[in-house]
């Protein structure tokens, strides 16, 4: 099962390393016509300080230009553009990504704390679903076809899985210069370090030896 | 196993009924003195339109004045105040949640998709926890005693348990009128409809078994 | 010449007719987990109020799914979706448009008044720029390939030209639910009624003559 | 009279000394997870810098769990816990603090200028109030008992009174890092330097000797 | 002294009836090119809803075109401009004011509790000073001659006086539709009804017959 | 013809060098009570640092006391006062312009692409205009006389003429520190370096030697 951990770093610790998943949210508006991030820079603020000198390549990214790798357990593969690895979107409020997905591939139920998502089917078959929070946990749940646009609303739990035959892309913008993930599994049974069974087994009505399970199938 | 179910109802149905959890965030910003919902009114809008005739008890409210019923599974009960259930508080940009745990008790893992939450301990001892998100995961955790303040980063995952000898008591700011709550058990297993095992299954790692048995345990 | 303001009414009139071109922008957070725009309510305030009763489909889209007629004089198709034609959008905070680009097509110079862009190619080669504010004036140019991103800032005048010699297809998450776009040929020379010959002459240093000749051009 | 200064110094000056009372108000939204305030960083920006290296006790603050003195002329204590003495609450948009109050004990009317306030009676019976801005300066007063929440409105001026007879403890929540408190007795009479007697006497409708009075009494 | 109230009913009570003193503040953003405030509809929201059917004329206002009548006894007349009585700024984010001073005229100390403004002088010579929160109070004041711009930052206490020997002019922006104007005399001692004078007394350090006399002198 | 860009340099280049037009916009909130900009500090952030010793006068501007240079071919000059060149606009999210006009003179179409603006007329008589977005390109035109008050959408594209037989003053506020001004002629034809022909050429729908001839009587 190790082998699950692989794919997961794989997919999120590698691609998402420097990563603040370029989502969009309710960002605070620019003061400038651009500010470019120096992300290198001593200086850390809410988002990053402006680099001195900037040039038109500034402006432009290739980190989605080639599909993430889908040869793991998940069967899925984000990338994500953001303020942290595109500089250029520094102050702009929005951030870009794109999901591969293998036949069957899941994006696990997860959250952007600071934003709202659309998603566009490029190719593929994906049935999407959100939850709306307490006291309805109402599943929205949509099968999305080549062309079609979804929403995810604000901070709202969400999936997706590739129910077609074939591999699947979607695109996504995001309305934060770092919307963040929170991919539910790793966070709820695979944080650093994981969180305490006396929580988890009152939280899931479950005895520690179900709970030790499951945090033994996330980690892989 | 039903008397779980109908605990969280206790908790987080009855309690919650109207409430769209009073936390507080990165709300608009009023454009007027007042504007007390008009929880009644049948145009809707982002947020509440105003009542048309106010008076000072519409700045009061009596919801956090008396113990939530702990006599569930959990051992806690949250009770908030937001602008649904609390009028004045529309168009002001927070609310206000009290927290009673038996020991032991615990408020299970959750986000609020709108708000940050500063929380203050009255009473009891209590261990509380955030996740960061992708692709760090780490786990901040402390031991809070009457009198301490903690912070819940902005949509971020986090949770509570009294681990004292005696019942507790939280109260909770949040930066937005009505937060929201994605209670992550309830959010993950036990939705409206549910999410379909094919997503689950994939996401934890888990047999098609093992993930009905949580959903019936979560369920009650 | 009567052909050209067809093509551009083809292309902004018609398929931009309902829609406040689905950017995103600044806007304010939503209050709640959903609030689907209800389009036709007598009541109109910032946004769209919320309707009463909704449904899976309210979130999501079919808008996007066929390419624009690009069989026109600018060889550019912009189809867009906001609130405003994709309801579930509202109080979101964003929009999401493709554009599809004969060989040699160009999407004129033109800005969102409430919103920054990011633009991924799916496949053709575009030139894209934008120009600083003053007293700069300075034109950011970048070439992009299938997979590249670029972004245009907050409010800045940017335009896009399709310089390979297929057509080509772009998708652009913008971080407003109406961003808007000011197209600048048309709202220079071919508002309704137009802009006087007194500002244009002075504004361009131009005779009368120059300045209504260009008007006929843009009209068509 | 002099005792009178050193109880507001005691009060406002050293509790608050550090302190921008933590408020809460319409904050700009986070850009990451966390941003810990670097207090002591050369580089002052709109909040604080970020801190290089966190750990889980910069989201703990103790500075609320001692009640303040409220052995002076007010008979009443403000502690407040914002971002530059509660480092982890930068970038969260809100703060939190807790008023004692001595039998009869006052909060003077004041205003919040970057923040609207929640307050919640922990124990004993407060009356408050709060008056709208020109031309109506209605006052909103009510009498409030454990367990009872009331809310300041943005930036208006408000004050508490304990009406009991026994001490009291309130506590609340506002959405700002900073909302900053503008104490009206001391700004309108004991500003540094303080207004000129010129303006207040037309301000306030009284011979000189009147406002020269007013101001030593507040200066005690 | 009946006449003042009169004088102060004039210049406050007359002229910004209906008048939310178009100020300015962190208001919400547009989400579409207009929003003409309807301020009769029965519906009322945060702002105002927007006009079915709008015109030119919509984005003129001749409210300021007329000096107000400073023949009273503070020497000063605010006339000012927002959306509710010049619909077009509705969502815009602004207001406009005009004040008129008679030599050694006096604008009140008083806030803004949703905006900051900017105050550029056309005739005459300003005193004019603002007072930071706790625990400074620090007052920074200036002498501003014709053409002289200054700021009052947002919801702290400022105060304006007429030094020189003739009438004067000035004009402010403010970043709010609805800036609001806690003029403070009027707040702390003639607000209907006014605040208690236990209150007051412990405030200001006062006996209730000193209070009783500042309530009488600012009731005119 | 060289002596018209001398004139658009004299009046933008010069006078708007360090300035970053003094405009209003969804600024965000400030989180201090005043945040002086270091203009000249090493380190840039959204906006700017603050000065780590201020003093009464870095909140006053003398910018704006001398008429612009209005003997040049437009007629017309601006001038801004902004955060860039008034210091103590930073945070506060507003700024101001005057604008002096020839008989005759014109500001050039332009939008600011982060405020909207409210505009004074202090003497002389203007004609003001605004464009709405796609598809509808609505002009919106008003005359205006000493003491009206027009306002311009957030982002819209708009113009100013002075048809009176005398020169004009009118003054604006704008709600951003540092609106910017993307005056339209420049941006569109007179760039560095300019946009392509290919470009113009199609979007204005004229041949490469009416483009050219565009640029050349623009850049003077």
């Amino acid at each position: 099962m190790a082998a699950f951990l692989d794919f997961v770093r794989l997919t999120f610790l590698v691609l998402l390393l420097a990563v603040p998943w370029g989502a969009i949210a309710a960002d605070e508006d620019p003061l400038q016509d651009v500010c470019v991030a120096d992300i290198d820079a001593q200086v850390k603020v809410n988002g990053f300080v402006c680099k001195a000198s900037i040039s038109a390549s500034d402006f432009v990214s290739h980190i989605l230009s080639k599909p993430g790798n889908i040869n793991n357990k998940l069967g899925s593969s984000v990338t994500a553009a953001g303020a942290a690895n595109f500089p250029g979107l520094n102050t702009q409020g929005l951030s870009f990504a794109r999901i591969d997905y293998a036949p069957g591939g899941v994006v696990p139920p997860h959250n952007h704390p600071r934003a709202s998502e659309v998603l566009f089917v490029v190719y593929g078959t994906l049935r999407v679903g959100f939850v709306t929070s307490s006291p309805d946990f109402t599943l929205f749940t949509n099968t999305l076809y080549p062309g079609d646009l979804t929403v995810f609303p604000r901070g709202l739990v969400h999936f997706i899985i590739n129910v077609g035959d074939t591999q699947a892309l979607s695109l996504s913008g995001l309305d934060s210069q770092n919307p963040g993930a929170s991919l539910l599994p790793n966070v709820l049974f695979a944080s650093n370090p994981t969180i305490g069974d006396d929580v988890l087994d009152k939280a899931f009505n479950l005895p520690e030896s179900d709970i030790e399970k499951i945090k033994a199938a996330v980690k892989g």
